[in-house]
Parts: C-alpha cells; structure tokens; sequence
C-alpha cells in the first residue's frame, strides 16, 4: 500500500488558505505535553509495570467503542471472547483480532478508526492498513512489541509525553497502587479522582454493602447524615493526599437541590431504611451533588459532573455479560433547572469549580454556554464520549463560542481506559481545535497570532488552570 | 437563459479538490439502478399503464410539498384545485399551474425546487428556468408529453432506471393493483408493503369497522387477543406472497411495551368496547409494536417504524380539505426508553431487522446512532421528509457516522408519492453522499478507494440487504 | 499593529469561488438603509439628543452581553461600576474600562468582539486592536468624541443610515418621548412597539399595581375581563397611533389557548382575585397570546411572541443589582402544541401575521421551518440573543431554508439597546446572508442573479413587508 496511513495534513481543511493556516497552528501545539485530567487507566499498570499480555487483551476487549460496533453487526460476545460465567475468554485471542481485522471496514468514518490506526502506525511502526491478510502480522508484531521494555506501562507513559494523568477510583478504593507509584521513586505523575457514585447512589449496585465497608474505613457510624458527610469528607481528604484534584459524578439526570437540614436529615434515614422511592432516591443523589460541591469549597476539590447516560441499556447483554460492553445510551438531558439550586448556594463562589459535561448536544447553545458564560463557577467539559469525534469536536466549538467564548472551556479530556489510544485522542483534538481557529483566521475573524495562543491555551493552559494542576 | 438549469457538478463543494473527489465517486454510483424500498406511488399506475393527465394533476396537486408552501405564502386551496366538496378540481389546471410558475421563486433553496428543475430538464427536456413568462409553454409541453407512450408509467419507470419500487397499502386491501401488475407479464418489479396503521391504532378513523372488514378478509372472529393476531398474521402472509419485504408503522411516538399475556388480552378487550382511554390507546399502539416485531421473526418481514408527526395540525384545513396537504408538522421524539421494551426482546435476535427513522435530528447523535451502533437488529433509516434535502442529507452522516458507522444506515428511501421526481430524489442523496465522503478522502480520513466502495454501498448495496430486496 | 482591525472580506469563507461570489453580492445590500423593527434603545435618546456620557456608560455598563462574560472569569459587579443600592457607579469609569480592555481576549471568536471592533473602527475610526495598553486612550478618544455634535443620537442615527428604528415600551409608558421626537420636527423615524408583558403576566413583578395604572390610563374600570380588553385595546390603540407597527410578547413559554368565554371571564376573575396558581397564571398568559391576536385582526399590529428564557436565573446577582445583568438562560421550547390552538383560531386568516423566535434551536427544522411552511400567518424571526452571531445565522439558514425556503422569513433584528453597535450587528447579519448565499451559488443551486435578489430581500424588502413598514 503506497497511500500513506496517517497523512501529516488530515482532519486539516482541503481549502489551502485554511489547511496552511491550521498546519502552522498544529505546529506550534503538537509537541506539548499530554495533560489527562479525567480518565480510567489502570492504576495498577505503572504500579506494577509489567507487560501487557497481547493485541486482543489489550486493545479489544477492554474497548467499548469497539465491542459495541463488532456486536451491531452481528458479531457475538462469545466471538469476541467474552463468557457468561465471568469474563474468561473462551476464545483464542489471535481469532477475536482476526474477527476485528475483517470488520475493520465498519469504522471507516468514526474516530475509533483514526485511533486505531494512529496507534498502529506512531506506536508499532506499522503504517499499513489493518486488513484480513495481515491480520495475523498485526497480531504478532503488536505482541511481540509488548513484550518489550520500551512497550512496558512507564516506558510508553514518558514516550506518550504524558505530564500527568489522572484514574478514577471510588471512595472505598485504598489507592494502594498509586501509594506503590508514590513510593517508587518513578517521576511519572500518576493521580487519582474521587468518583463516590457508589456510595451516594442508594440505586447503585450494593450500595449498603459500600456503606458499611465506608464505615469500617473511615471510623464513622454513619447513623446520621453528618456521620454520612464527614465519612465522605475523610476519603475526600485522603485522595487528595494522594494527589487528587477533581471529584467525579456520573448521575442519570443533573438534578441537584438544597433541602433543609431536616429535610436532609429525614431523606438521608429513609434511603438508610432501604425503604425508599425511586424518587426519593433521585432526591438523594441530587442533594449529594450540592453537598459535594460544599465540600469543595473546602477542600478544594474540583467537580465534575457528566450525566445523562442510560446505562446499560440492553439487559440480556448486562444479565449475561455485565457492565461496560457498549449498551449505554445518552437520553435527553436538562441543566437550567436542573442545576439552579447548586449555582445559586455556589456559581458565583469563586472558591467552587464546576466542570459540566454533557451527551446532549442540543444544551451546548441553548443551556450550557449561556450558563457558562455566566456564572463564575462553572466551566464547559469538551465533546465527550460518544461526540469525542472530528464532528462532535467542531459542533461543540460552533455552538459554545458565540455565548462562552473559548475561555469558559476546559480544554481536552480523553477519558479513556484505552491507555495506548491516549496520544491519538489528544492528536485528534489538537488538530480539530487548530482547523477551527484556521477557518476563523481565514474568514479574518482572529488574527493568526490570536489563534495561536488560543491553540496553546485550549492544549495546554486551560487544563492545567481548571483541574488546579 | 444562458445558463443551465442543472449543472452537472451541483451540489459537490466549490473547494476544486473536494468537487474532483466527488465527481469521480459520484461517476461510480449515478448509473446505478434504482431501488425504492420504501415509498407511496400508485400501484394502479404500473397496473394499468394508462397515461398521466396533466401537468397540474400530476406535478402539483398530489404534491404536499409544493402545496404547504404555496398555501404558506397565502394562496388558497381553492386557488390550487381543491373545493370542500371532495378535491374536485374547480379551477382550470393552467391556471392551477401559472400560480405555481408565478409562485415558483418561493422555492429557490429548497429541495423541491431542485426536484423539479430535474424533472423539468431531464424528464421534459425543458432546460429554462420555469417563470411566469413560459408557465403555459411549460404546462403544455408536459401535458402534451404526457400522452405519449414514452411518458406512460411502465415505460418511465424503465427509463428511470428502477430495479425494484415498493409501495405502501393497508391490511385492508386487496392488492388487486400488484396482482394485475404480477399476472401481466411486465418485467418491472413493484412490491407492496404491510402499514397497518388503520387496524392497530384504535384512534385511526374507522378503526372498529376496519377491524370488520379484517374479519372478513381473514375469517377470523377478533373475538380475542390470540385471534386478532392471527389475522395480522394471515394479511402479513398475503401481503408477503405479493411480494412485500416490509412492514412499515407511523405513530405518534415510539413508544413500545411488552405486557404480560393477561395484560395484552384486557387491554385487546378495552380496546374492542369502545370505551377506552387516549393512555390506553397508546399503549395498545405500543404493545402492537412489539406484536409486529414478533410477527417479523417468523415471517421475516423488515420493520419500518417512523413517529414524530403531528397529524393535520391546521384543523380548519384538515375539516375542509382532508388529510395530506401539507399540514403534519414533526414532534420532538424519544427514543431511549421507548424502544426499551421491544429491543430488550427481540434487538439481539440475528433474525429480527428493524429500521428506524426520526424527524427529531436532535435524536440523531444522541439516541440513534447509539443505539444502532450496539443493537445487531436496529439499523437508521435516512434523512426523511423535511430533511429529505441536501442539508439534512449532511447533517445525518454527519451526526450518525460518528458513533454508528456507515454500515448501520441502510441507503437512501424517496419516500414519495411524487413518481417522476424518484430519479431526482435519488441523484441529490447519491450526490450528497459523494460529497461527504469526498470531504472525508480531502481531510485524509478515507482513500478514495474506501470511499469508493463506500459510496457503492450507501447507493446499492446496504438498501437490498436492509430490506432484504 | 499592521493588521487591519476589520478586514473587507471578513466572514466570507476562504474558497475563492465563494469569496467573489459573496463580496459580489455583498456589495449589492451593503449600503441599504437600516430598518430596525424590534429594539430596545432609549426613545429618550433621540427626543432630548443630548450627548452619551462616555465611553463606559454607553457601550460597557448597559450590555449585558459584556457583562456576563466578564462576570463569569470572576470580575465583580462591584467592579464594573455596579453597587447594590441602586447601580449608581461607585468606581471610576475608567478603571471599568480598563477591566474590559484587560479582558478584552476573553471575546475573541464571539459576536461581542465583532461588533465592538467595529464600534472602534467604523465609529470611532479605532483601527488598533483594543489592548491594556492602549485602554486610556481608546476610553478617553471616545469619551471626547462622544462631546461633538456628530456623535450627538440624532447624527448618529442619520449617520448609521437608520430608515426606521423601532423601540419597545410597556401599555403603561406614555411615550413622551416619541411625542417629542414626532413634534421636533426631525425628520428620524422612531417607533414604538407595544409590548404588555408587565399586564398580562400576572407573575410579572408589580402586576396589580400596572393593572392599578392600566384602569387609570383608560377610564376603563377593568372589573370584568371584557373591559380589562378594552383597556389593552385602547393602549394598542394609542401605541398605533404613535406609530407602532407591531406587538411584542417575551413569555416563558410559547403556550396559548383559546377557552370559552365563561373560562376566561372565571380565568380573569381568579387572577384578579391574587389568589391564584402557578397554573392558573401561565394559562391568563397562554389566554392573553390569543387575545392579542384577535386584536392584531382589528388593528393590523403585527404579533411578536420570543419565548423560552428563564429570568434572572442567578438569585443572588438578581437579589443585589436586578434584572438585565446577563443571568437569563434559555430552556428547551416546545411550539407544536402550545400554538396550536392560536395558530387554528387564526393562522389562515391573512389578516394576521405572527412572528416567532426562539433561542431552541432544535426546533428550527423540526417544528418553526414546518410550521412557517405551512401556515399563511407565520413567519420566522431571525437568529437571536445568544444565537445572534455568524454560527447561529448560519444554522438558522441551513436549518430553516430548506422547508421554509426564504420568503417565510423576515430579515433581521438587531434586538438591542447597544445603540452603536447597530450598524454593526446588521453588518454582520448581511455577509452572513451573502456567505450563505455564496455557497449555493457555488454549488449550483442558485444562480447568481437569483442570490442578489434574495440578498436583497432578506435585508430590506422581506423586513418592511413584514412590520408593515
């Protein structure tokens, strides 16, 4: 194949005033480093830095963008070496690669391809195009490079030029492997964010049990809601010790209020009882997101906050197959009201930070930049998850701009557990930022050198200003 | 007028690397054969292959498109041909027609401006711009065209190219039209789809004495839940024989349920007395849904369900002049939990095919797209009726190819009672996707031979094995 | 600084061929009169013409686009010149000033930067980049200039090329000033619009004491509903007079309705009483929708209704210094069904013409352009508020013109108080038109000739026809 895999110029407009302008704006921000502030690698990879077992363990399974493609189009769980009786692959891994490499053609058009193939071609030199007949070349070559050194978790990690990277853990997590990192001398920076959904959730999967393990942790009785919130307030401390800067929810809605004292009190026994309403229950975790963000002004944690996701959406699949296989579903999503009681205890706190994602891109315009581009408090995450794509990138540029202006966002999060992908996201997303600004530049709506300072501040200082790092 | 009426690179990017892209992917598909596996042609036009009226009767007045925006502007139904009494024509169809040529400006960037100056050029040979000035040419030349043998429906569907064209008829009827068309020995293959609208939803007009009459077609006595299945069933089966790929399903919403079988019965009973609630309609409607789907996996049929329409909302109109002038407006629509119920039964299943389509963009990325990028029985209908045009043709690959691919869409449908404007239908939506595909190949995320293939796929291949043509 | 601060082509694209198309047709509507039917600047302006105070009274303090973005990177109302007993400046207007400057970056890619730099240069003849630097003599060359008699409103006014200029009061103003303005003698046209929210909306702040004043102000006891219409007809009746071409209805949401006569008479009574539900208020507001346009029929005032805004939505900025300080936020609006029974009691009948805007941008395509499409009453406003920029008119376009074509649109509004920044604002909305435009005739489907027109419409002919001007 003489077609080059990844051309220098791509996602770059065709037009030739645009493509110039955007290449010499790419240029000045390529080389900067990786800042991941929101994301789920494992932490146990640079703790331990042992090498990663193969392709398909590695790059497949643990995907759920790609699972969820390969199973639209027919390709079973057990095919892709999933069973129901917990995960072990039944499978021969070199046949799932082979099963993808046939399939590959489903993703021409979607970010997962460039992923893919940015990993293929910047990190295993292989510059073809994955197709059947090399299937098995890939596979080997991509194994066999594991088993190298400079393929380990920390040797990639420097490679990749990552500053720092945040994981995410739940407050009953004992961040053993970060206190490993810690004490390794290593100089990778490797910190964790508090994502309690687990324990002020009272839906969530064994929720009492967390409770109770909560509890033994933190040497509180949990009787009353103080108890509850200073239990919270402990862990909060120790991840923060342990580097964390931000804390992470994931609801179904953005609900959020600011009951009473009694009221809080009186709700926080009835979801103790067990004997509560799914709505009681929507309460709850509503009044958790403003207590969260009370506590932030003390510790100064920053929040961040990414609902509407129907998780897990096909049951047969969770029933035989778990969590976290491509089955959530984005739903239709409101912030106006939804966050007043919050903004209104904390957006104009300048000690409070408040980071908004959201799948619901109808909100960028009408709910979300003109919130943003208010209040004090609060900032816009990037395109997320499933709009983090060349064309979820230009939609949340075209939509934010106007009313938020490039200062009330965040700069790029990657949010993946997919840790070889990490340098093609960021890639994707600094060449989209740079196409963006070289259509305003070419339509003499910035001077160059004001986009090239914004392309710095949208790679690198933004991020850094927003998660405190 | 100089100039032509139809270039032949429209609506192809002014940018020259874009447009020479797209010339040459477009150069691949536009000869290909037309398959139309969804519309609303009149079977007995293929059946009887007696020739079109006139210009005004045929282009016009069937046209709702035309009619809504002619009647926006402040020209009366009585104006356009209608009277109160039963669509009679009291107006002479010239003067129906000049209305329209005077008129013919209000279209200028809209889709049906660009339908008709196709079929003016390439149906007609008339390559001027239609004006007040040469209306009565224009009127004339087609009318007289008309009675030529060559202008006959068999002969146009031949020199459209049409390699299969579904139609969409009623349990109710007897597809008289389809069997003369089979028995005649033509060669042109017209099938019918099953849009059984009018015996599902207890709110249809006439819905207790459609039942009747599907009593008698099917010596079934409806007496029970079990026996008004069964003569679906039986319809299904008939229609089937006929040639019918699909079944094809508008309600209001997409709600869908899966009742117990007690459930279903009480609520078949409610349904049959009469005396039932708009909640209990609805879920009849719904649990129907889930009936048809069933169905699907024993005799195969693809399912079609597009909901999201305000039906006649101008009541004053619809109490005049009837249904399908131009007076349905579009819903926000959900999706996410609305189709729960029926693809948690049967949206695994390899045999069940179910195709979705939506009036609410705003689903497109969001819902659709996620879930027709997990789901192996749920594919995404295209960009249908008002964003049946060249900007909403782009903003469906450009908010679903992200998450669902290419090959989780199923080509193009024309939709369209409008038998002389299919092959212009056609050309705008194999152009629009050349287009963005060549944008694709000039940014460098496609070789043009992936885009190639591709544009061979959207054109051809994905609608004959979506419908299973 | 080298670098022009406006560049002549700015907001044209890049590709040559649509640049020249645009400059072309540009060229044709650039210099048109400004017809400005919906604003809010100050009558009293152009009745006493004396000179603006400076530079940070006249484009700082009052424009709330700049006050939320400077409020939301933590400047201060404090520091803007804002005090909590009353607004009266307890800084230094300068030192306002130089905050702008300071944070002028913070407006790169939005509208506010575009019209403020063309403030700057077309005004002021500024053609410097604002900077901190250069704050104190941008401040203080304003501020000097807006001494001279040629920056006095009257001059302005001539000098913007402003035809008709309307303005919005409440049924309660006496418009002094335009009497004043009528009687000067001056040739400018200033009109009033009447806009009755502050006596329809029963939840609006002080509503019995306006119904105290209404009564006064009409001779009319307004003890029934029936003569509580009479006083509002009188009003309008007054307004025409003065010139008013049209009404103007800022509610929550689009809802009306269309109750019998003993419903409102019951309605009007229970509001009356103050003893009312939240319910009960929003259907007076959904009633009064209807009762306006009845009236519209007698006195031909064309129908405003710009729904979808939450107030104040930051409690405390509101609690401290009021309304207008940049905390609206916009809410998903739904249209369909909420004006339906308004558009069925009057969309047919061409004597009524209703206007409608919205800030949900989801409901272009599938709910406004439909609607706008089909009922001889309607006609869309233009993109506004937040989406009043070259994003927003872009969409507008792409999302409307397809079923709404051209002609069921209505030119441009500039909605504002930001007296200077007219021209600019109108600047910007006809290069976005002529950009549009451009690009179909680049792609072929419109010719060039048919472009100009259309230009030409969209900037003056569509918006007199439309306010009757």
């Amino acid at each position: 194949m003489a077609q080059q895999l990844l051309h220098p110029d791509r996602l770059f407009s065709a037009d030739v005033t645009q493509r110039e302008i955007a290449k010499r704006l790419y240029n000045g921000v390529k080389d900067l480093p990786i800042v991941s502030p929101h994301g789920h690698t494992d932490p146990r990879w640079f703790a331990d830095d042992q090498c990663f077992s193969n392709a398909t363990e590695l790059l497949i399974q643990p995907d759920h963008y790609l699972l969820r493609m390969l199973y639209s189009q027919g390709i079973t769980m057990e095919q892709l070496g999933f069973s129901t009786d917990g995960r072990q692959s039944a499978v021969d891994p070199k046949s799932v690669w082979r099963i993808f490499a046939a399939h590959y053609y489903l993703f021409l058009g979607t970010p997962t391809r460039m992923w893919m193939d940015y990993v293929f071609a910047e990190v295993f030199s292989l510059n073809e195009c994955l197709t059947i007949d090399n299937a098995d070349l890939f596979y080997e070559h991509i194994t066999d490079a594991l088993q190298q050194d400079e393929f380990k978790p920390r040797a990639l990690f420097e490679r990749f030029n990552i500053e720092v990277i945040a994981t995410t853990e739940s407050p009953l997590d004992d961040l053993k492997h970060h206190k490993k990192i810690k004490d390794s001398g290593w100089q990778g920076k490797v910190i964790t964010a508090f994502r309690p959904d687990n324990v002020i959730d009272p839906e969530f999967e064994g929720f009492e049990a967390n409770l109770k393990r909560l509890s033994e942790l933190t040497d509180e009785p949990l009787d009353t809601f103080s108890s509850y919130l200073s239990s919270l307030f402990k862990r909060r401390a120790f991840f923060k010790e342990m580097g964390a800067t931000s804390s992470d929810h994931g609801h179904l809605s953005a609900r959020t209020l600011d009951l009473s004292a009694d009221e809080k009190e009186q709700l926080y026994l009835t979801i103790r009882s067990g004997n509560f309403s799914a709505d009681d229950a929507d309460k709850f975790r509503a009044q958790m997101l403003t207590e969260m963000a009370v506590m932030s002004l003390d510790d100064g944690l920053v929040m961040q906050i990414h609902p509407g996701v129907h998780r897990n959406h096909n049951q047969q699949l969770f029933n035989q197959f778990g969590r976290d296989k491509g089955a959530d579903i984005p739903i239709a999503t409101e912030y106006v009201a939804n966050l007043k009681p919050l903004l209104n205890k904390l957006g104009n706190n300048p000690k409070f930070r408040l980071i908004i994602f959201t799948l619901d891109e109808t909100t960028y315009a009408r709910e979300l930049a003109p919130l943003a581009g208010h209040y004090p408090s609060l900032k816009l995450g990037p395109a997320w998850w499933f709009n983090d794509s060349p064309e979820g990138m230009r939609r949340f540029r075209e939509q934010t701009t106007e009313t938020a202006g490039f200062y009330n966002t965040v700069g790029f999060n990657d949010d993946t557990r997919a840790f070889l992908s990490i340098p093609a996201r960021h890639d994707v997303a600094r060449r989209m930022d740079c196409a963006f600004l070289a259509q305003l530049v070419a339509e003499h709506r910035l001077t160059e050198s004001q986009a090239s300072q914004i392309a710095y501040d949208l790679t690198y200082t933004l991020v850094k200003q927003a998660y405190d790092l």
